[in-house]
């Protein structure tokens, strides 16, 4: 499956949850295509593909629905994550209130001075040198980093050689496996997501200030 | 240009930043195409489009191809940003160190409650009622969304309304501008880039919990 195949599934699972939170049971494609912005065909065509079951006059059953995207997307599976850099970024997502909505927790967060780290958020702080003990005992998957620019190299092949196989990455270095590496065979399967926040503006002021484009929408 | 070309303009330009810091005057296509993970007869290709010059032995002038960047980037022109929702990850946002270092300055941050905003950052907190006046007044183009998902939208309304042109939305319901919309007129020329943390996470996960593919690098 491609991203954009499972952003949307992760998207209708998102909305039907909220439906679902409302008192409604069974939900047609238009509603699903009309919220999330594509053609009603289009959510048809997924869920035919996902052997997700429906039909003209009942719609689908939400329920139903919610069970089988949650096997797809592999969400009956604890979705755990350890986070690296405690700083402002980190400590904000350390008390992200939407992670808790959508099933996501923090379960560890490390620091090189994790004496410094303020603990309101209640996830527990360790010293970065203690991440591989960590994702070793706990099978941790997926790592977010939010250090500085400066350590983001280092604290990739650190969660790499602990065994992460997923990675979120915010600092603004764009972080990509070296095939020379020699950590290149435990980093086979490893995957990596940059956010870069700086990128994502310059590319909204680059489009105000020089394109002046008519009715654009991105995601 | 398109979105793809724009960020590998962004990346060019901060590199060629830190290289100059270092004290070089002259790069290669291929010390570019390497350290951002294309093949350096793109590197070119995008240059020569951009009418760039530079030649096969002395390579690219660093101060020029800053210099040009800038222009083609809309970068000689400020970048400030406000802000509206000054909770945790705004309030992170606002100390953003990497933002200085970008010259991207957020220059206003609106809270419903702006008397319980932390004051640590510098930035002038107001209340998001008065958003349209300082709009107004300062002919700021960018805004930030960084509100709960509830405020989300009457947010993203009211930024429009002010006259926002380009807007970074961190809420986990992804905005889209409404062709139906009453705001039509004053949304034209609108762009939005929704950064929704949970879904990259998602996606993260199934990656990990469904594929076990194979070393897989995505941005």
């Amino acid at each position: 499956m491609n991203k954009d195949l499972i952003l949307r599934l992760s998207k209708y699972k998102r909305l039907l949850s909220k439906l679902k939170a409302l008192g409604l049971e069974r939900v047609f494609s238009n509603n699903l295509g009309d919220a999330i912005g594509v053609a009603p065909s289009l959510v048809r065509k997924d869920f035919s593909m996902l052997s997700l079951p429906g039909n003209k006059r009942g719609g689908y059953d939400i329920n139903l629905l919610i069970e089988k995207l949650d096997i797809v997307l592999g969400r009956d599976k604890p979705q755990e994550v350890i986070l690296a850099g405690c700083g402002r970024i980190g400590t904000a997502l350390m008390q992200y209130e939407e992670f808790r909505n959508e099933g996501i927790k923090i379960i560890a967060g490390f620091d090189i001075a994790p004496e410094n780290v303020s603990k309101t958020s209640g996830v527990p702080i360790y010293h970065i040198k203690d991440m591989k003990e960590f994702v070793n005992k706990n099978d941790t998957k997926v790592g977010i980093i939010s250090v500085p620019d400066s350590a983001a190299a280092s604290t990739l092949d650190l969660m790499i050689e602990s065994g992460i196989k997923g990675i979120l990455n915010f600092a603004t270095i764009e972080l990509r496996i070296n095939n020379k590496d020699d950590l290149r065979s435990k980093a086979n399967g490893c995957t990596i997501h940059n956010i870069n926040i700086c990128l994502e503006l310059e590319h909204l002021f680059y489009q105000v200030n020089v394109l002046n484009e008519t009715t654009t929408e991105e995601n």
